[in-house]
């Protein structure tokens, strides 16, 4: 039995747009009605043909839906919410895929205050945005963080788990303030800072934008990658999980100051046992299969 | 006709056992002669029969050399070359694939005052090390930096281009400074970063480290890639560079303040406009060939 047979996907863009990918692999009886703010997007979703139908505005996607999930960037999400509070059926589940949760949850219950609210955060993508970037596997094996507000019901959460796993997920569930503070670590403080380096990178006197270009295979052009993600939905997640990201933020300050005194003062070994504690995570990170084996992630060198 | 007709490795490593394949692959007829510190390296050399021979000395495996490549961290160079100084033929050329070039020079002047060094840096690697390592194509399309000396002879920097040509390499010819400058930001930067995040990451108590392999799919797990690269080569690198990288790093923490205080204030356009800024770089890098246009690096989800 399907979890849902009528999904709403509000916001068509990378995650909205692989959830629907994935439902039409692992769900094909499902009916999916899509909806996004920006009309050039609901055109092309059309082109694509992954939605059932496209709606016009967000309260008419979810009149029938028993399920309605938000893929907008989560600083749309308070508005998106408020769009459709009058058209949201009474007994539809209502989930979200935003990077950040504890803000996610108080805009979704301010506006939304009796509605069936079970927050999730899949942890994956890639730098690429927009209807053309989903595909239906982006979240095989992947884990997909539910973080259920106390006063949700264990029906509802089984429901939104059981509709994960069938796009492939792995499900973990945490409190929202524990769920930010994790992602601010493993998500957000890499991108904060890879786009710091970026931008440090193209605004030098002495070394030229070309020459960074040239020679990025250094390992710049790793951090490339991820600072190529979205702006929209980056400035959105930094604003939101503030705190915790700011937190994280004065840890790695501290700890990259303590790593520049060892180079200032010649404390080579200092640099060698930290360089090689780093080692051991990478191995349980591909023992865990969460990244490739491959060198250079497998990366293409012919 | 071939640059060089009996290559001598110095370090059977990474490097040295690519170049290995490479001459193979390219230059089938010249003669090469392995040595590494290690006797356990040079054991599984003979084994992978990538050398035609494996000497059991520094000064026995250069004695028949026309080039002599240094493939050993750079803070072995000095006394390797001190090592050999006795042995090396007057017409041998010296070369090195250090990735820090100003002090390894400086090392190799003083221990072989007489010596022809034409020092070289191909920009290409992986996180791996050692004999198994390495592969033909690792230099296909990246760029080799050399930086002869102002005393170099005109033919000796073409023959050791000639060389780095036939493994696949581009070649751009700069002064030592410039290279240390550059390198610092295309690699030495970000290795140090990614190495100081990793250990930030694995030292929280209220984020387990289980917790950070689990959700390292969010971007972290980026960083761990380029942080399980080799501590001895790295710690080298910080020392040998210690001006450049201090100076790099000085200002990449200027900007993540300005990063910071501008999250702490909610200054949500300042953080849009750096991140719409950093996109381009990223597309002029795919453009140029010096990363994969695939999303996410090419990584499988299947
Ligand atoms: N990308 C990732 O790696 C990733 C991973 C996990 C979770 N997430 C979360 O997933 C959500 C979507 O991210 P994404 O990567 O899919 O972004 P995306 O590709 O940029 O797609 C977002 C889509 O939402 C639309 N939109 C914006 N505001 C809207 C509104 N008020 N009403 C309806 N549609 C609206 C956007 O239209 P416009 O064309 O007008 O912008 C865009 O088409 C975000 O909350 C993000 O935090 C992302
Ligand atoms: N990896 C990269 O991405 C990359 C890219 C460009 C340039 N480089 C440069 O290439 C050089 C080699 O790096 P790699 O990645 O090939 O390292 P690697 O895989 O660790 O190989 C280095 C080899 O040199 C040996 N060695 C160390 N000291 C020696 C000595 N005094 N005499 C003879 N052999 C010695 C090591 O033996 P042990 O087993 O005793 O350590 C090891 O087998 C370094 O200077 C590095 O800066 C590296």
């Amino acid at each position: 039995m399907l979890p849902f047979a009528s999904i709403t996907i509000i916001g068509l863009g990378l995650i909205g747009s692989s959830i629907a990918h994935g439902v039409k692999a692992s769900m094909p009886t499902a009916r999916i009605t899509g909806y996004d703010a920006d009309p050039s997007v609901r055109a092309r979703v059309q082109e694509l043909g992954f939605c059932d139908d496209v709606a016009d505005s967000a309260g008419a996607a979810v009149i029938d839906a028993d399920l309605v999930l938000l893929c907008v960037p989560v600083g749309a999400m308070a508005a998106i919410a408020a769009d459709m509070a009058e058209d949201l059926p009474e007994d539809a589940i209502i989930s979200d895929v935003g990077s950040s949760k504890g803000n996610v949850i108080a805009s979704l219950q301010a506006a939304l205050p009796r509605a069936r609210i079970i927050p999730a955060h899949p942890v994956a993508g890639t730098e690429h945005s927009g209807p053309d970037a989903g595909f239906a596997t982006l979240f095989n094996d992947r884990w997909c963080i539910l973080t259920p507000p106390d006063d949700a019901q264990e029906g509802d959460i089984e429901r939104v788990r059981a509709f994960w796993e069938k796009l492939g997920a792995n499900i973990e569930i945490m409190d929202a303030k524990h769920h930010d503070l994790v992602l601010a670590v493993t998500s957000h403080l890499p991108h904060l800072i890879a786009y710091t380096i970026v931008g440090t990178a193209s605004d030098l006197e002495d070394v030229t934008r070309s020459e960074v270009i040239k020679y990025s295979a250094g390992g710049f052009r790793d951090f490339t990658r991820i600072a190529a993600s979205d702006p929209t939905m980056w400035r959105d997640v930094f604003m939101s999980n503030k705190d915790a990201v700011l937190e994280m933020l004065q840890r790695f300050s501290e700890d990259l100051t303590a790593l520049q005194r060892a180079i200032r003062w010649d404390k080579g070994d200092e640099l060698f046992d930290l360089f090689t504690k780093t080692r051991a995570i990478r191995r349980r990170i591909i023992e865990e299969g969460q990244d490739d084996a491959a060198p250079d992630f497998g990366r293409s060198h012919e």
